[in-house]
């Protein structure tokens, strides 16, 4: 089973999975818990490139990226442990990059749902939880957060966007949803964190 | 004007290239000498991650890191050097892809070719220089290169494949150039260093 995460910058994703992994250690549940960028070795060194502000990255080399990342992840993290019968649970996966390079950046969100499927092999979730919040309340969490936790873990290069950049991710996100129904989980992020957590709990009811 | 160098490891093809901008420094021309990958801040980064032969890479994943590093490159060097009336001499472009990872690890040859185009947003050589030799020879070359200059600056994942992966790289070469008459000159690399750079400049004359 292979759950993915997906929502804007500071909608509590993170939190809940974490949550998650709580919830999952005490009832002695086996889980690997991951996330993109940075998911294998080779994704660590790529995350570091990704996220610092200071690369004036074209947008065809940052999307290459995540997409070397990625392909990385699937090969030496995703699918070992699917294949060996285990829980995948992921912070971000292929759905970011179609959100934030194509409804975000521009990139034509066919071509890159069809690179995406050369980078993942044809590998998506069984479930994508996404945390649905207004980007005006994700930037002031995400700027608390670096406040204080220090800007060296911030995701700094879309946090720079405008506001006009995370209306389009999030719209993106819901637009993208929509068109895979069978998958996609909404849930509301705007509650506080018990309250997602719950929300995320009874999403995959019966799983457990 | 863009000129690209291509051809398997120990073909001289760097060599030449240095001649070239011997000839062209003494002729008090201008240029603009860089190579893939490695030819941006960014790209040196990733030549350093794809160069070495202790990450165990899956095959999409260098593709991608491939592109990223020729994305940026053409977005920071290539692009603004031509725009500004400037001759680009690299040593490697998108055939290398096309070639190493097609030919040579059996990705499809046209998903390449159209992924390099997103790459390189249609930019391609106006004449590519294919340094044609038995990978039999190349290989002793590169192997004396080793050990004359220390293991440090050896090309060491594609070196480290065997004799049938580079015969399948240079037949994909000689079909690749084929495919592409209007662009390509083939260079008879078996000759003497001197011999190899007359014929270069043979190729590129009236162009200086």
């Amino acid at each position: 089973m292979f759950i993915s995460f997906e929502g804007i910058e500071g909608s509590g994703k993170s939190t809940a999975l974490e949550g998650l992994c709580a919830v999952l250690t005490q009832k002695s549940l086996a889980f690997t818990r991951t996330r993109e960028p940075g998911g294998s070795a080779l994704g660590k060194a790529l995350r570091a490139l990704l996220l610092d502000a200071r690369n004036k990255l074209a947008s065809e080399a940052e999307l290459f990226l995540y997409l070397a990342d990625r392909a990385q992840h699937v090969h030496e993290v995703i699918r070992p442990t699917l294949d060996a019968g285990g829980l995948v649970l992921s912070d971000r996966y292929a759905d970011s990059t179609i959100v934030y390079q194509g409804f975000g950046r521009g990139l034509d969100v066919s071509t890159l749902f069809h690179l995406n499927e050369t980078a993942v092999s044809g590998l998506w979730p069984d479930i994508t939880l996404l945390f649905d919040l207004a980007p005006e309340e994700g930037l002031m969490r995400a700027q608390n957060r670096n406040l204080r936790m220090g800007t060296a873990i911030s995701e700094g290069r879309f946090e720079a966007e405008d506001l006009a950049f995370h209306k389009r991710i999030r719209e993106g996100y819901l637009s993208w949803a929509q068109r895979h129904p069978e998958r996609f989980r909404i849930v509301d992020a705007a509650v506080p964190p018990g309250e997602v957590l719950a929300q995320t709990m009874a999403h995959l009811q019966g799983i457990f």
